[in-house]
């Protein structure tokens, strides 16, 4: 008999959140599942690994074909952790997610969902991220289940190109109904920085990170530009840093 | 009177490591310099930002054109402050490091001392990220002066291509002197992971994060073989994560 497909399955908000919990519900089916996330947020965690300090890893469930594990590590070291110490079978697919709120455009370099992804891509493990227009905890996921399934499956019977992965992010729930799923380009956009600066009990100084983010990027086939069309945006995205037009043609003087 | 160059400079191994130390030294007389850097160690950070606490910021050194911050936040957090609390001028160069240790190859993306170039390269400001290869903290950086000179005055004189910055790295002290400096693309290469488990006096288990890099990348031009063959590697490295070739010509199923 052929073997389920692995599924490995983490996200960066924690192993109680409920963009975790809904993508568990509708890819259990397909394969056998390890879950394995942190106890609590890791949000902005990006690339993060854990070198300074040792990993705690506990089971939280042990059922045929589903397992599930909190650890003390960051998006990135629990993708190493399933992949070394849960199983010996390469994972047929990493999902992370569903995020609450965008890694959409440049949200990709600070996100622990993207990281998990990426991690995965590094070692031709096939990854998509999951992510939702939605910051809220009580975020409406009700919407979600077709576009999770179809990419999935898809990822599942063709896999992808090596250290290639998916950044999927999906409308938040509306009136409107979702128009379907475009392949873009990351848009060239950013976070314009706000630091709060506040005094503690004791009168000294410190600050919160805050800001708002600026899309000045006008180019069509954009995940920015479809997802304010009400599409699904996937960029197929990469763990190559190289700009590889300037290793070409740039002339430095060094 | 024309102004000083603003040089923003940073490091991921703490305020106290030589290699910021040696930085700090060689570029001094280049400019007005401003130092931002973390108590202690934030390695493996990668582009991680502080978002679930405040960040505590305290001034050092406070001379005329010589500034010194240290900051609990990490290496993308100390560029932003940097950026927007320390200055009212855009800088003209961020230069992060010296790394002790390699940041070629994928280590670029778990690395804090490039998450700090990367993180100015999307706001467009120039930034250099230098690391030596050798981990440890008495390393020898004599023979880096003239490979920080020269690159770091090139970026003053001439800029860099939009949200691309540069990722140095110095071959290890050694009897052989240093061939050049060759721009070059990102090797395909990874760490192999294998965990330490070990149980603490309470009789639970914990992971320590162990490996081994693994280059199976023969291709010329990587950083890797330039390394090899004793140049320093310098790779253009960008912010757009998009795999443009996938985008354009890879046909998805969902």
């Amino acid at each position: 008999m052929e073997k389920k497909p692995l599924i490995l399955i983490t996200n960066d908000d924690g192993i109680n959140a409920p963009g975790l919990r809904k993508l568990i519900s509708v890819v259990k089916h397909l394969g056998e599942i390890i879950v394995i996330a942190s106890e609590g947020t890791m949000s902005g965690m990006g690339h993060a690994v854990t070198i300074e300090s040792p990993i705690r890893l506990k089971q939280l469930v042990d059922e045929p074909d589903y397992r599930e594990y909190v650890s003390s590590g960051t998006p990135v070291d629990n993708v190493k952790l399933g992949k070394h110490k849960l199983t010996n079978r390469k994972p047929d697919v990493v999902l992370s997610g569903i995020n609450h709120g965008s890694n959409a455009s440049i949200n990709i370099i600070y996100s622990g969902t993207m990281g998990a992804a990426l991690e995965a891509a590094i070692d031709n493990v096939p990854a998509i991220g999951f992510s939702l227009l939605d910051y809220s905890h009580d975020a409406e996921f009700s919407h979600v289940d077709d576009t999770i399934l179809s990419i999935t499956k898809d990822v599942l019977a063709n896999g992808l190109p090596d250290n290639v992965c998916l950044n999927v992010n999906i409308p938040k729930k509306s009136d409107k109904p979702i128009k379907g799923i475009k392949v873009c380009k990351q848009a060239d956009a950013r976070w314009v920085e706000e630091f709060e600066e506040r005094k503690d009990p004791f009168g000294r100084t410190y600050y919160w990170l805050a800001g708002h983010f600026e899309n000045g990027d006008a180019r069509h086939g954009t995940d920015e530009k479809a997802l304010a069309d009400n599409y699904v945006s996937v960029v197929p995205s990469q763990t190559d840093f190289t700009s590889h037009n300037h290793v070409n043609n740039h002339k430095f003087n060094f």
